[in-house]
């Protein structure tokens, strides 16, 4: 018999654990009436079929065990309690293994989501990344990178208007399960503003919410969760939504990430980039925000101890505008993503520590994106690893979590990147080269913004600067050539010259891109934690928005009633026409590397 | 009582099933004891744990049976009985349902397994030839094809020597199990040759096999399943091994698709690519080969009565190079790819109907690679959606015949495909255009060729062909340049050729090309049927070949040393270094349609 027992016992515990969780969810729903979270459609409808199992598993117990205390039974009892507890436990057993140990974790009401979107990271990025680091560091040939363990499909990225889709319209289907047109930041086709998954965690379940980005952390994706404007360009807008001001109030209780300048009054003309006077910084801070800006306000924060949740609502801005590319940042001066990622964890669970709510959390890879505008694979490469050592945190934060899901997914593809590049009309040979990669030390962006600024009258100077400086020092080129030099020293034109130098790093690693904007190929979808086998296989984007609606019981249509006479559009500011192409020019300026 | 009911009387039926399926299993092993089927270590071992099970839980039926009919018990028994019962049913309902099935299938020993290889095709392939199907027939966007609606994960497909495979090693990954040099067919990387699952298949199973590809059969994914040379080049041998010519004797029960040359000895000139006068086609016949060389004779064929064992082994080759691209086949003289699927699936069932062992079936899509490979993208559409129609077949199949499962990979991707190209040095629009590739209706291949045939010397007579033949009614463009047609009126070698017209469709469509060859992005994996759920996440395309060898417990190595003596290089036929630039033009001499 003593084969026998753990089975029974693991029967047992589990129903009286079915039985003080449903007692806890009476509890919470009692609380919950209280205020304005509207769980009891959700938690109801789940709870049902269990309380069912539970009486009948319980009765059941009882008899056996009173049968065997009592040593007396009457004739055909015997019979029928046997049948009936066979029936009664291989059902409970049936049920509980056939829902592989989901249907007791979704009756869990704490739950953390964390969405972490690589933006512009195509199937591609992934095989590249994964081929430099085993080559690199000779790894075996079946070596996994944080992301190949926990694949589970695809998600299909097109817009509302176009097969290939912007990241605003991208975000928008994530954060309002809503198919926009390109350049929409949670608004719908028509212009109205969509309650996001960020404002109905916070509003509808009392979740801490958090943004994490390496862009600006007005720029269209951590927007598209916190903003409602009609147009990606409209960032001064974004900075007023960001901090409140709109119906809502304040939803956003931690952001990390750059964009200080949309937040700085234009009368303080070197940190501003904002058309207005408005001080949204002292605004913010008026509104209880607590606002970083520097690497050493940041470590300074305490991010396990009990000063965590005193630490928030908190507005961390590292830079002017973007952080910089993984490949040119200054450890001491900006932290990294994985950096931001895990205090972010920290402080967002050690808040929720003794709430019955948990977080949201977005992380965005905003660089990897940028880096394949520029048709720049190093520091694409480099900004992809970053965004493994981030994954590799929420990894195990959610191994130590089980209330926890991890999605990783990218809004769209950018570049037409591929590792293959034809160089000559001749066939050519089956290849690409990670070594080429290897030594790079600077992204294109801060090259190129190097280069424009130097002297360019002294032809001899630069000339040896371009060969010793750009090629040897920071692109790693041991054997360039002339006329490769030439070219990059006479040219004066910014798009030009980092097309040259995009040439000069892909044709040596072969590979290829096939436009600076953005493409339609199905993104790598990844997931991790609780429920994560619901995302398997090829998916809509919005699918992602549906299943953290499904998890936390959310009703975005709610939020979007309560926000449709906000200003979705901002007089003040023009809107380029341009605007797609402006953006990574506009980049240039502020820079922060190259300074 | 009555809800009761039907899960006791389902653990009760699946016990006797466990017990039925057992005696038949042990009847199984004492017959194949008779032939070289080497089945007793796979059955043996998985019907281990069910014996202990079967054995138990009948013990716990009788006793609860037995007690309700005797109506007469000691004390203290009952108390017994009833805990055992609880835990006899709850162990072997729990140990049922966690397998979800499975392990009951797994010892189902008549299995089939399809493999489809869609050469050449990436993830962005997909992506594009469901845009396309979805916009010109106005479905929805959340459409799905057949393929998408099985997506299980992804395959990693590099080779032992490049990140970037070639067809022939990415092939033999999938028969051997093992990663070796570019252009190995079914050899390591030694060259010694290796066994594939086709084989042990045929020889440790007792299955029927067969081959169906669009290419030469005798080209590098079906020759990789059955054949064993240094170099893809010897087609003349891999002709030879295809119909018995070595060790192991024939193997392969039934082939569809091109490459009759192979197989015709050189004295018959124009039909023969061989380079000696050995007749391949008489000595198949009198092997005991059924030849069918054209539409009629396959029409012909019996694929459901009684007729379909008998007409084994076939061999059809009906095209002497290639088979036509889709685009340009005439449906009277060539099957389609979804046609030989449906008439191989349906004769190795019919002859595999009163047999204890069912079939392996590689079916290849072997045209999508090609037309990949001249930058071709309606050619390499057209051929996708050929695919699915085979796909959707094959998933037809495996409905009605749950012991089978279809798994379809790609080998690799082919031309660094993307849904975007940009066309200026300004920053590009996000889209690109389907509708350009709705009114083409031939290949490049088949234009090139019909082009480079035609008289030059009427210039004006050339111009209007090109400006009305090949641009408006071939490849639908009805707004050509005067700068285009003359390009393509004036060029007379094919390579440059073929680059214009790529450029004339992919310009319009707005899709990119970085090579004619091959690049090393992971490939969409997708599964269907009997524990396709194995193969989720992200896979070695040697894992795919595991999986085959598990689903039907094959040794490999066995028939890897059967084979060790055989002759894997060809004295008589002399290796062309430049063997991968050759073959795409190669094909040209031989194209079909363009005769």
């Amino acid at each position: 018999m003593s084969q026998a027992k753990p089975p029974y016992s693991a029967v047992a515990r589990t129903s009286q654990e079915m039985s003080s969780q449903h007692v806890r969810f009476a509890h919470e729903q009692h609380l919950s009436e209280a205020t304005d979270i509207e769980e009891s459609e959700l938690f109801d409808m789940r709870a049902r079929p269990t309380e069912t199992m539970e009486a009948a598993d319980n009765d059941a117990l009882y008899y056996a065990v009173s049968l065997g205390s009592r040593r007396r039974t009457r004739k055909g009892r015997v019979f029928w309690v046997t049948v009936l507890s066979l029936v009664v436990v291989s059902v409970v057993g049936m049920v509980w293994l056939y829902s592989d140990g989901i249907s007791w974790m979704q009756r869990s009401k704490k739950r953390n989501v964390i969405l972490m979107i690589s933006d512009g990271f195509g199937p591609a990025s992934e095989t590249m990344a994964r081929n430099y680091v085993q080559q690199i560091n000779g790894l075996p040939i079946g070596y996994k990178s944080p992301l190949d363990e926990i694949l589970v499909g695809s998600s299909r990225t097109r817009s509302k208007d176009s097969l290939v889709t912007d990241s605003a319209a991208g975000a928008t289907a994530f954060s309002c399960l809503m198919k926009t047109y390109n350049g929409a930041i949670a608004v719908a086709e028509d212009k109205m503003p969509c309650g996001t998954v960020l404002e109905a965690a916070k509003l509808q379940r009392g979740m801490l919410t958090g943004l994490v980005a390496t862009s600006r952390i007005t720029h269209a994706t951590p927007a598209s969760f916190s903003a409602h404007v009609t147009h990606r360009e409209m960032e001064d807008l974004i900075a007023e939504y960001q901090i409140g001001n709109y119906s809502l109030g304040p939803v956003v209780d931690l952001m990390f990430g750059g964009g200080r300048c949309h937040f700085m009054p234009n009368t303080h003309a070197n940190v501003s980039c904002r058309m207005d006077a408005r001080d949204l910084w002292s605004e913010a801070q008026a509104a209880g925000f607590n606002t970083l800006s520097t690497r050493k306000q940041f470590d300074a924060l305490d991010s396990h101890g009990s000063g965590a949740a005193k630490a928030l609502p908190i507005l961390g801005a590292f830079a002017s505008s973007h952080m910089d590319c993984e490949i040119d940042r200054d450890a001491a001066a900006q932290p990294s993503l994985a950096e931001m990622s895990a205090k972010a964890l920290g402080i967002l669970d050690a808040a929720t520590k003794k709430k019955n709510a948990g977080f949201f959390l977005m992380i965005e890879g905003s660089r990897i994106d940028m880096a394949a505008h520029t048709n720049d694979p190093a520091a694409h490469l480099r900004d992809i690893i970053a965004y493994w050592d981030a994954i590799a945190v929420v990894r195990k934060f959610v191994e130590e979590h089980p209330d926890t899901v991890l999605i990783s997914v990218s809004d769209h593809e950018t570049g037409g990147f591929s590792t293959a590049k034809q160089l000559t009309p001749e066939y050519p040979e089956y290849l690409w080269n990670p070594r080429a990669l290897e030594h790079v030390r600077h992204s294109i962006e801060y090259i190129s913004y190097k280069l424009l600024a130097q002297p360019a009258d002294d032809q001899e100077a630069r000339y040896k600067y371009v060969r010793d400086t750009v090629f040897a020092d920071w692109l790693g080129v041991k054997d360039s050539k002339h006329e490769e030099i030439i070219a990059v020293a006479k040219e004066t034109e910014s798009i030009r010259l980092r097309q040259l130098l995009s040439d000069v790093i892909s044709n040596r690693a072969q590979v290829g891109w096939a436009t600076h904007g953005h493409s339609a190929v199905d993104v790598n979808l990844y997931a991790y934690g609780l429920n994560a086998h619901l995302l398997r296989g090829n998916q809509e984007n919005t699918d992602i928005g549906q299943f953290i609606v499904d998890q936390l019981g959310l009703d975005l249509g709610k939020i979007s009633g309560k926000i449709k006479a906000d200003r979705v559009i901002q007089g003040t500011h023009a809107i380029k026409e341009s605007w797609l192409g402006r953006r990574d020019l506009d980049a240039l300026d502020h820079y922060p590397a190259a300074h």
